[in-house]
């Protein structure tokens, strides 16, 4: 039998985070939903903006439905692109052209596509940990190595000596993912400089472009007034943004995102055929052209962050006060905790104890923490709260 | 510059189909819409029944949207699989299980995501003449070199002297599409018994299984009650069924469709545990959740097919009695028609001259034909058949 056994493995190999989904669910059927703490999940709680339903609802008693449901060109309907670009304009001056956008199947087909476009087979594609442990799966998919940067577990920013260390000529690309997923962490605007200072100085230096590809599903969710989320295209030409509208409009499921391909880049012609090129060769066709038409009329708009604030100030809040050393989580809707012991394995079973449902933290590649989901219901929150406390005093935190 | 050349080059022709539409485009703001007569795209002209939008509208207003618009398990909701397996089972006793099924965005997903999961780097993807142009690249994406066998010109069936030739230890999988883009022929049963059983008979000397993928976005486009389409995992169990409801539904831009894995096949569980692998490494995540949750409530509806049938005969009849000679077409919405000369795109130039835009045939793998997108309005089939007829008179036939 030699059918691909690297799928075979990638179909076999159920990720921690859906292992422990699972459970939670077997779990709840045993002893109540209420009295299961499941925070493994990253999807989306808070329904999607009430102009979503509207403008679905609009698209669908006034718009032919052979336009609406039909093909639209491979890159994207052009007046959604025409938006999209004048909504990123007017809020970041990000100089982008409805042509440099090419909408996709979301996040994870903005990653695939900006990554085959790109690769050659041993090119390397370098992260920096804690990173979303399916970029390794999209990278060497894509025919690449994938590089780690080790986590700084000072600031959760970027270890730049390790990451000096680990570019090379053969780097064809840097992913950054800020809010991060697992920290909820944000890259600041100096580590972003000195980020784009270093791989413009590298690209130089080797006479080949590193390509920085931000994957930014958590732009939208910042929950502070002076937290700064740069947009990359700013600060440097060989930027690929890889967007998402999942978590912003609770979208999830319904796959639509887009790539924008920086202008400035020297290569820009080349970079973007390539990017339509990848697309067609992997068999997107189309980003789905109702939620594709439904854009225009919901960008700007997002679901209801409060929630996740809440639920942020609440959890980050009685954690720290019962001894848990939490990262502070600017952003996204994960806060990264550092487990008391180092088997961060061992704690999450301790955890199970009090029905607490956490996700260890070594898939992200940085072991010794959990991430805790928070974009759960803030009454889950809530009655958690005890359980959490004995957990703490288990390990004698307080 | 090191970028990915073969995904540069993928994004930067562009397809022959896609450049006569583009010509049209700018003809019809010449001299207007209604004085072009474009056959060049296979974009569905017909609106997906009223099942559709009332099953939408139904969706948005009492589901929660947390729920409608979430992620889906990544190979689909399972209520939606039970409804599409029972729905096969009944009209096919195909002994399809919900989890045989994968759900994906559409046709060419199902097909970029076979052939991932099935083929090793120089492993041969055979296709049958004429075929969709996109096999190529799809297979060669995977790794696979694709092997073609030359059409069957007395009745477009297969060619079985020169496939016997192809088929050897390295053949991975053979793709059939029936109804055929862009013949509109169907495969007979016997076509099909012939098929399976060579397969079988190679399958068993090599020691190792040739899959069959069968392409079927046009299954359910079938104008003759005598017409018959069998289902392929009734006869040969290394099926995977690759469906599409772009064409049935008239929704293409939606991408919507599924794998069927034949659960007979001995490797069953590694082959469909590839197809989880593949989904995830090209970045699927899942297919959109809303179009999911529709389809329980449109299986067995369709758009309206006595327009492609009306379409059908009077094409068809109109053009045989100029003079032209045309494959009969069961089903799809093509017409395949001979060229009166040699240079199927020399005659693609003439019929510009008549304002009648035509694709030539040299990028189906089948030179000397053109085909003739009968998915217009039938208005545009009644005021285009002066010009066809001065066309068949400019080349004598008439």
């Amino acid at each position: 039998m030699v059918i691909n056994q690297k799928m075979v493995k990638l179909g076999q190999v159920r990720s921690v985070i859906r292992e422990t989904f699972e459970y939670g669910n077997k779990r709840a059927a045993e002893i109540g939903r209420e009295n299961v703490f499941d925070f493994s999940l990253g999807n989306p709680s808070v329904p999607a903006p009430a102009e979503v339903e509207q403008g679905l609802l609009r698209l669908l008693t006034e718009t032919d439905p052979v336009a609406l449901h039909g093909y639209t060109s491979a890159q994207g309907a052009p007046d959604v692109r025409a938006a999209i670009a004048a909504d990123l304009n007017a809020r970041f001056e990000a100089g982008i052209r409805p042509e440099d956008l090419y909408m996709t199947c979301g996040a994870a087909a903005s990653l695939t596509v900006s990554l085959n476009a790109l690769c050659n087979p041993g090119d390397e594609v370098v992260v920096i940990a804690p990173f979303f442990p399916e970029y390794r799966v999209f990278a060497e998919q894509a025919g690449a190595v994938l590089r780690v940067v080790p986590a700084d577990l000072e600031r959760f920013q970027i270890n730049f000596p390790a990451l000096e260390e680990i570019i090379n000529p053969k780097t064809k690309a840097v992913i950054i993912n800020s809010p991060n997923n697992p920290t909820g962490a944000l890259l600041s605007a100096d580590t972003l400089r000195k980020l784009c200072d270093l791989l413009k100085a590298r690209s130089d230096a080797y006479g080949s472009p590193i390509f920085l590809l931000s994957d930014e599903p958590y732009r939208e969710l910042v929950y502070d007034a002076t937290a700064e989320v740069p947009y990359l295209t700013n600060l440097y030409d060989h930027t690929l943004v890889c967007y998402s509208f999942s978590k912003s409009l609770s979208l999830p499921g319904e796959r639509i995102g887009y790539i924008a391909v920086c202008n400035r880049m020297a290569e820009y012609s080349e970079v973007y055929a390539a990017v339509c090129g990848a697309g067609r060769a992997l068999g997107f066709v189309c980003a789905p052209s109702m939620m594709q038409k439904l854009l225009p009329s919901v960008l700007g708009k997002t679901a209801d962050m409060e929630v996740y604030r809440t639920n942020r100030d609440l959890l980050y809040g009685a954690l720290s006060s019962y001894g848990f050393s939490c990262v502070y989580p600017d952003g996204a809707f994960y806060l990264f905790v550092k487990s008391p012991v180092e088997d961060a394995a061992a704690f999450c079973e301790k955890a199970k104890e009090f029905e607490i449902l956490l996700v260890a933290s070594d898939s992200f590649g940085c072991p010794g923490y959990v991430r805790i989901s928070y974009c759960v219901s803030t009454q889950q929150i809530k009655r958690s709260l005890p359980a959490f406390e004995k957990l703490a005093k288990a390990y004698g935190l307080c």
